[in-house]
């Protein structure tokens, strides 16, 4: 039994919000159950120094969370002075993730910002910020289209992401903090809307895993990113 | 005329939301027209090493802004490895003003952070934390009189702040980014519920600006305030 | 009574000694009574980036204070890594109060660093910096004017600056070390030599301030400053 | 063809010399074809302070590459004042995949860090530091035992590592530098000498990869990581 | 012939001020010519963590230069972030210099800090500040047997320190700038009043120098120094 | 007696190992007993922000060590954010010494970059560095040559470096680490094999030493580094 009483295979109720700050080019809020995390892209006429000259754009992300996002309070990394390996680690899947939506050569020599910035955590925040962010994305990127600064959009594909695990010997989707905390194993996937794989990263908590708990990982993940591809194209059409 | 169309001493709608997120002992999203912040009271037993043995409490603030809170997106501080100086100079302002709210002897050896995050700016972000961590700073409080760690609240006093300015000439209350950027004079006014001032920074942007034009700025500010003062007293009644 | 036996409205004695290291374009040593700070005017044939192709100068200030200027020693910023918040606060105020006094189109591409380095403290950093600044700025531009890289001065007034506070529930002028630390309410006034308000700072230390005391300590201040212009006009005519 | 000339399910010659160098509780060279990695484990008498009064011990990694391990130079990461997105990502993956070696409670008290750097660089740094560093970490314990600290090594299991991807379309083992940067997607699976997975990452270079080839990459990389538990177990029985 | 005209062994005219400010328990102005450094000595109760128990004290050093202490302007180490390789350098040269002077076991449990600030820079800033920093030292000694926290100083010999130098093929002592920036050789020589000597730093800055040259240096290097320790003589005699 | 049960003038064995990684324009491993460095010299083709437009090369070095080089672990730099004040001047003289071996002129508009690190640690390491950096200098001046980017070599003169210390009142050669830890005085002399002095560093880490003292060092030192010679010669035959 599942600490919400959800189902193995039941994501959170998940909303996007677009526009919902005013200022960047695609904004969205994206609420995994009780998990939000503002997603904004911010679009820029230049390219990273190792980009230089090469005809093509990039696609970056990072991320933060508010010091208060969480039970207890956590040190503001700006204080601190640097980014914590967390926090680097999960941008740079972000980054990694959504940089597989967009042709960057028809994207031309700009920059895209994703950032995400975590309000309330409550597990699965960086599935939430990859599904959230690709539809921030998308909006920049037609922003671009309708300024006239590229005939048509350079996207390729969706991405969205879920978590699985194994929580009490049994394979469920999308974990919110508690059983985060308690599970064997966790996974992210994160997938195209055309099916396939764009990174899957799994850990064993506690014991290692087996190739038959992969498998029902993978199924499960995929149902469940299925219909975050629903939710996407719903948002899209508003 | 003032570019919202605004009368010189109309605040913009100010907007109060109590328990915006859930894992603080107070949190308030506080909106001054399209300027929205995230304000979090976080309670530690514990008090910083200059305060260590002196039975005594501390109030601090720390402020940011999301990197795209702003029309063109501003490096994230924790990147870059450093606070900026606005940052550092608007976050020493919140502490101290809020400081006089509280009866810090009475406090006992807690500390409460108030952070203040930018999720939206336009104009007026300090002024913006200020009346709204003071709502998260008194829910705080209440909350360790519920816990039964105090036997009543240390609150001394509400405080708010609002910005004046003298914008073409004319004195008026709560500037927008519009007219922030263009006023010859800029002030910010920070007063207690019982009409006292705790702290004035007035500065001439450009012309400098003499003793009538102080005294008319000042008598809007406390007329502005004093209608802050009645939206968070509403807001705490709900 | 005053701790130093001054009367309420009686600055300490001021000195400026102009020429007080040899390389800078202006170098004064500043003296509040204890209050030693020197001033140095550093010029460079060169712009911040956010000024590049304007056509207009900048002034900015740097601040800082000998690890042992003080009772106890502090830490030294530049082992530390960083510098702390109120030194941030003091050199951002230093730098609005001197570009007050400049015409900065007519300054040209030039960039003008006053460094303000406290060699013995005693309440007032920031105001006797300011106002030997002022002076060490002037010297920096006659020396443009001398060596033919401008025509004339583009000094647009003289800025002075001076604290006043609450101390015992008396208004008083330029507080010293141990009446800043026991004053009610602390206030920095920065002038024009035409008798405008460059910037006014009053913060609450411990119970808020009234519409009166405001009043008061600002008669204070003026009649203060006016004593600090003289003091500078005769040091330039030396 | 494999621009070495190796079959699709060939790992690189893998070489493990135990006492590299002298200091170190465990100190092994570790060489995957021309990538070598020196690997030494620390044994400390505490614990980080999370874990304080916990009565358990921790494992930690740290990862580093010379500047000149690689083609052309990196700038040395104590020089510029940071550890890379990359470095900290590494070594977090390295710390976790080794505590799943040891039964941290039976460990007491002591944390052991792992420190990798590489001193030449041909791709699949991160599994040769995994493979090599176990070993150090074995002699590590075994050193804790034979001093009589503990009064038998905790260890649960050996842990190796090993990289798949598919490169021109086939799936093949332990990708050297050429292959690494020009392969569709890249694949780092840690297993345990039980037949376990302790963490599998696998990312999509260009085109997204789909179950079968998911699958085909997990056979081979089982396969690979069986002939590394047997050279670690020659290289333990010298 | 010397740019200043002095004879290849005459030193500059040194002048040692004691009470130079009045917070510290030693402060001295220290002039070598026109290079003028403040070095105070500050007293704390306490030792730093690795000799914490060991019943014995410590002296260290720190060393700053004011920004246009220089022909041109130098960015502050504090706003940059980090201290450079020169001032490390430096300091830690007059750290250890001024632990010679001191027998620190009969110091106790006590910290002296050395801070050097160079406020005028014309070459031999660490030789000057070494001499000034040891008269600093002795009056930080004697304010503890003053207090009664120590029952004798203990000073166990006067250290001092002077540039020697080839400059033209000529051995010269205590450059100037001018001499500094033209000399093949550049030797800084620290000796006691008893003849010994602490450190002795000689680098080739052109051709490689030769023993006869260095014979010759470290004769006009002694006799320059014992002049030093006249002027130290009489300055504490005062 | 030295622990090592060598003769006062006899230094370690020294062995240079040529083209110890691959990647390096030149690649030492320098051994002196059980110190070991890896060396390696990176061209590359600019010059440092001070040099452009001189048309003249510049010679750098950096300094690492690895965390268990050494008896007990030392915090990594990188991690830390900082490199300490003994690795910034260690690199610094490395860098001064091995600029004395090249004509920098007739380097051009190169930069070649040593980086020293140390693999495990035994005392002298900075002595090492700079004989075996030579070495690796060497061959990557040749490499430019071969490469047809310089005609000749721009190698002026080889340089060598030994510590020489009084160790229980004799002097001696080539301090390990239990001789340098207990060594009265400590010296690191750096020469060229024309027979001049590059550097002499000599310290006093009891009491202080006299002329006597240092000219036996200075003989034997000169006995070693002559060793050292020939020993570079033979490897560069190779």
């Amino acid at each position: 039994m599942r600490p919400s009483g959800r189902q193995p295979e039941q994501p959170r109720d998940v909303r996007l919000t677009r526009h919902f700050t005013r200022h960047a080019e695609g904004s969205v809020l994206v609420e995994f159950g009780d998990t939000r995390v503002i997603c904004t892209a911010s679009v820029e006429n230049k390219v990273p120094p190792f980009l230089r000259g090469e005809g093509q754009g990039w696609i970056t992300a990072e991320y933060g969370m508010l010091p208060r996002s969480t039970g207890s309070r956590m040190g503001r990394e700006a204080a601190r002075g640097k980014q914590g390996g967390r926090t680097v680690e999960i941008q740079r899947l972000i980054g990694r993730s959504l940089r597989a939506a967009v042709d960057l050569e028809a994207l031309g020599e700009h920059t895209i910002t994703i950032d995400c910035d975590v309000i309330q955590a409550d597990g699965g925040t960086r599935t939430a910020a990859i599904t959230g962010g690709c539809v921030a994305l998308v909006d920049a990127l037609n922003f671009l289209v309708r300024e006239g600064r590229l005939e048509k959009s350079p996207l390729k594909q969706m991405v969205a992401a879920l978590s699985v695990g194994v929580y009490q010997g049994i394979p469920v989707v999308d974990l919110d903090y508690p059983e985060d905390s308690a599970a064997e194993t966790d996974m992210n996937v994160i997938m195209t809307d055309q099916g396939g794989f764009i990174e899957i990263q799994g850990t064993a908590e506690g014991a290692p895993f087996v190739q038959e708990e992969l498998d029902n990982m993978l199924v499960l993940a995929k149902q469940g990113i299925e219909q975050l591809f629903e939710i996407q194209k719903a948002a899209l059409a508003e």
